[in-house]
């Protein structure tokens, strides 16, 4: 039996997390966590992601035009979770979770050196949407755990973190390929 | 180590597959699978999702402005594939793959009766990306198996697919909640 459901976007996960790695004018770094992220282009490399309009991310990004996604396994839940509930105007999450930064390659914003793969990103444009913005980024690197990878795949040890919504969270069973 | 990937966009992988159901001005229905979306806003609800700009589905959408996301469980992989990898232009895709449409409750675009979840899109906006266009739509009505659902979100026997990148698939394991 089918019911109305009011959390829509629930049906749309488990989606896999990302940590959001920003930077302000002064370098100083912010880390916010996010599923509402897709690909959108394979030539030229574009992303599309939705975050908060009244974030602190949404400003330095705004602000720098550059930022990294950078995602996580599952063993950094925790570190996700104050990532993604706390907001960096008011808390240094980098001293709260122990996330490190590491440079980038090709943008201001440092990349989190606990991922298992990073893209650096530079804004090409946004699009209201609600109470949230969304943002088009050209990726401009796009790196990860070479023993985690199989055919430019994740492997199971890779143990992607996915996000089922509110306080759950799940990782992907082994691939099987469709015959 | 760390290595460059050209394939950026299998890092965001694996993401839940929708049906994308669309329908032409006679009426005749097309379905076409895509896990290139996210929602982008709760209120108003509303998602994005890229499509190929050569695409029949596109020209659907963007001649009738009403389609329908569908989720299927993994049961499906085979009926996905093939929704994904041909053209409705040439080929009648409902009858390859044995998928049945159902009337939805808002848009003129039906449903996929074997799908677990629905979400019911009329568009708003689109914005180009390289090859694709991404196309954000209203969700005007939500809904899904009552018995896959607890908190509204998916429990485990709903073995939502997800797209790990070419051939390959996975479902999600069992939830778990941080602490």
């Amino acid at each position: 039996m089918k019911k109305d459901v009011e959390s829509f976007h629930f049906l749309l996960h488990p989606r896999p997390v990302v940590l959001v790695c920003s930077v302000d004018k002064d370098g100083r770094p912010n880390v916010m966590a996010c599923s509402w992220i897709t690909p959108i282009s394979e030539e030229p490399p574009l992303i599309a992601l939705s975050l908060w309009r009244r974030g602190y991310t949404h400003q330095l990004i705004e602000a720098v035009k550059e930022f990294t996604v950078n995602i996580p396994s599952a063993d950094l839940v925790k570190a996700v979770w104050i990532a993604g509930t706390r907001s960096g105007r008011r808390t240094d999450k980098f001293a709260i979770t122990g996330l490190k930064t590491q440079p980038a390659k090709k943008v201001s914003a440092p990349i989190i050196e606990q991922c298992i793969g990073h893209l650096e990103c530079k804004l090409v444009d946004y699009v209201k949407a609600g109470e949230c913005n969304v943002y088009i980024a050209e990726v401009v690197a796009a790196y990860a755990d070479e023993e985690l990878l199989v055919n430019n795949v994740w492997n199971e040890r890779a143990n992607v973190l996915l996000h089922a919504g509110g306080k759950y969270f799940t990782t992907p069973q082994a691939c099987f390929e469709v015959k």
